[in-house]
């Protein structure tokens, strides 16, 4: 049985709401959306994960910030992937990993999601890392915990997935240093996609120099403009220049609900093949969230070629997690 | 496949029996039941979780005192919450925790419960924290365990469930100090319940003053005034100048089973309301061992009133826990 | 969805390929087959095992060899015995430790092998512990991964089961000291079985006096003398004046197969008996590398008798498993 997601009746998500996310001195309490992350305290947790990809580069990947804290990943819905490297990023952390399949488990008896929070509170725990199949869960819970309690999203629903956007930030920061003059273009299913949704506020709030979004019109959510972004309807103009270019992993599950052609011929119109890379500036990188659909939104010469830093974003995916973390639970201390 | 349990022809139950948790100073080995532990050595433990309740309470919540020892967590029948809290009592001690959900794995090759065990002991490990859906089945294992390991009972078929047991102890002394004079109503179907058992062992150790049991007659063990209780056919009376109130959970599996009325028939009968709280003493508490069906056995403005201790009891299990572990594994140190 | 292992065209298994295992210096960098390894390697693996024994029989179980190290067992199929003794070993060694049961969980989203590989390199996993069906996957994997990582084999298909094979030499060699004048007879499905691969191969390297396989005839390999073996087709001859009889585990799927007789007649013809252990020297040890199928393939008078060393075998398990672990990740380190 899964756990039953009572939405208070309006999550109010407007802009103002989001300093639930910060605590009274303006440090980060949660992690829930990009939007909303002054931009200071985005380059902050930039900066402190930089900190840390020496420590995970070094043969002892082990420092001692959360020794003695209880850290729950509260997967509602699975994704090994996401876990794995929130659990290394916490164990490298020192901290007690406590793993929760919640959808499977706790709730076996029927224990309503608030009750489960509640007893996890009850047994001391620092942090809930939450990933949720439900867009807002997240929010609902940061807003429900007790004081002394941090929630990161692992991602919500269609919503947001705030650690892969800092990542990719990151990412960026690392091969082209300042954003102000970067044309990045993401390129795929941007309707379905809390990676995009993500990315796009991310990007925005250091001042990016043109976010574009490169998708068929079906794949697009109403209005996506008032985001800030640039959309072009083909690949080959939306790439022409581009500095950054992040393929979307298209999900197939899409395919079964007609909003797609076959995947050979979405490959034909949006798979991102080496002539098609020509088109962007010669230094562009290119970008994938992963796990890659190769042949499907693009071509394994572009995965595994030279341009692609898409196991870069893999590695400092480890470090971001762990300045997140590390930054909730160490807001009393210098870092 | 299921572990084959091969019980003895006779496991014996008798109280000089129980001695087998105790070693030859007199000092806990294993924690199988209430029944039997010496009413100065159930204080000890309590005394010693009181010790750690500070550990819990405090940012860094770790202690070294099982370092280098491997405690398996043997879970023949799937219990996330009772595993996440021996799971966090362990990693707290710094021991090395393992899991495993032996009906799913150990066994799917055939091999039988003692060779398990064997196999076990053979890796060196110190402790099995073990949970079975077979009475006696905890007892069974302590019973064949080679001398250097200990064995804790997380909860074994209608039998016992020890921990549960003491944790309650613990919240009753931590709130009204002095057993004596305490009115304290055990309210649900205490026929198929391990904690009820238990926990009638534990309050009658300790010369509780009046340990009430409440339920239709038909959720009553035969006999049960010889464990030395008073029944009570209603709720009303029942807790009519009680101190305690300890609600148990209704196993709704029980309902087909055509022992009881609905579950609305049930909350009208045995359900634990405001109103019917008010028969209670004033500064009486309300416990349940969770998790709670809001609704069926209590009601919600109850379980989250004002004297409620549902949640106290979940942080005093960790410490409890905690202190059971650490005295079975440190006999031979001072505490 | 299952790993899609695709296999290049031509695994080579030629022994000079085997140097794979070896880095530049000649030390051990993967585990992936007892053949090709140095006699040498192998008895300094033994050497280091014995260091470890003593780590294990005390109460503070752990060293910090491998402390800020990440090992991943990766099972592409599942076997909670041999996880369980290299989880064990891990944490004894004081690594951060990641299951990932991956045929059902990172290749849900149908990820490629080696883009699960690349991933967790990215993540700068340590070592590798690889279980896999299909044989010849350990090494193609070690062919495949970064120059920093190790890969232990444990377990692939028919192939090879090398930490089986060294904790076999280990018990021997603790009870028999020196390999060159003893007989060991190897008993049962040897033409289904890695552990048997391995064992002969492994003691063959050093030495052994005389190495026996029996089983009946649809139970071998074709050619399997050229191995460096003697056939006996029955039990009695073959276990005559043995110091060490090895008997196989019966795989029982086996049977459907009609390459076996039923279980009864199976030990009639193949059970090792007290009566038939009779014909081995007085002092022969009998192993078994488990789980044992008690009535099949072995008496329990002889599983638990005096001359057993079974359990044995499971405790040096954990120890040579800690020597080879340490041994890969410690090579620019005196141990």
């Amino acid at each position: 049985m899964a756990v039953k997601f009572v939405r208070p009746k309006r999550v109010r998500l407007a802009r103002d709401n989001w300093n639930i996310q910060l605590d009274e001195q303006g440090r980060l309490r949660h992690l829930v959306d990009v939007q909303g992350l002054p931009p200071q305290l985005i380059t902050q947790i930039l900066d402190t994960a930089e900190s840390f990809v020496s420590v995970t580069d070094r043969s002892i990947k082990k420092v001692p910030l959360l020794r003695g804290r209880t850290v729950f990943n509260l997967f509602f819905e699975p994704s090994t992937r996401t876990r794995t490297t929130f659990e290394l990023a916490e164990k490298r952390l020192s901290a007690d990993v406590m793993n929760l399949n919640v959808a499977t488990s706790a709730t076996t008896k029927g224990e309503s999601l608030l009750d489960t929070l509640r007893n996890l509170e009850a047994m001391q725990a620092d942090l809930f890392v939450v990933r949720h199949a439900d867009s807002g869960a997240a929010h609902f819970i940061a807003s429900q915990v007790a004081p002394h309690i941090s929630v990161v999203n692992a991602g919500d629903g269609r919503y947001a997935h705030p650690t892969q956007a800092l990542l990719d930030l990151f990412t960026i920061r690392h091969f082209k240093q300042d954003f102000t003059r970067l044309r990045v273009a993401i390129v795929g299913d941007v309707l379905h996609s809390r990676v995009a949704r993500s990315q796009i506020h991310a990007l925005n709030s250091v001042n990016t120099g043109e976010v574009r979004v490169v998708a068929p019109p079906t794949l697009l959510p109403a209005a996506v403009e008032r985001m800030g972004v640039h959309v072009y309807p083909d690949l080959e103009s939306g790439i022409r220049d581009a500095d950054v270019i992040i393929m979307l992993r298209l999900q197939k599950e899409r395919m079964r609900g007609a909003l797609l052609p076959s995947e050979g011929e979405y490959f034909q119109r949006f798979g991102l093949t080496p002539e098609r890379l020509a088109l962007a500036r010669p230094d562009a990188i290119v970008m994938h969230p992963g796990p890659v659909n190769r042949g499907v939104e693009i071509a394994s010469a572009v995965a595994d070629g030279p341009q692609s830093v898409i196991l870069d974003q893999v590695s400092f995916g480890i470090a971001v997690r762990m300045a997140v973390l590390s930054m909730c639970l160490n807001r009393g201390e210098s870092q």
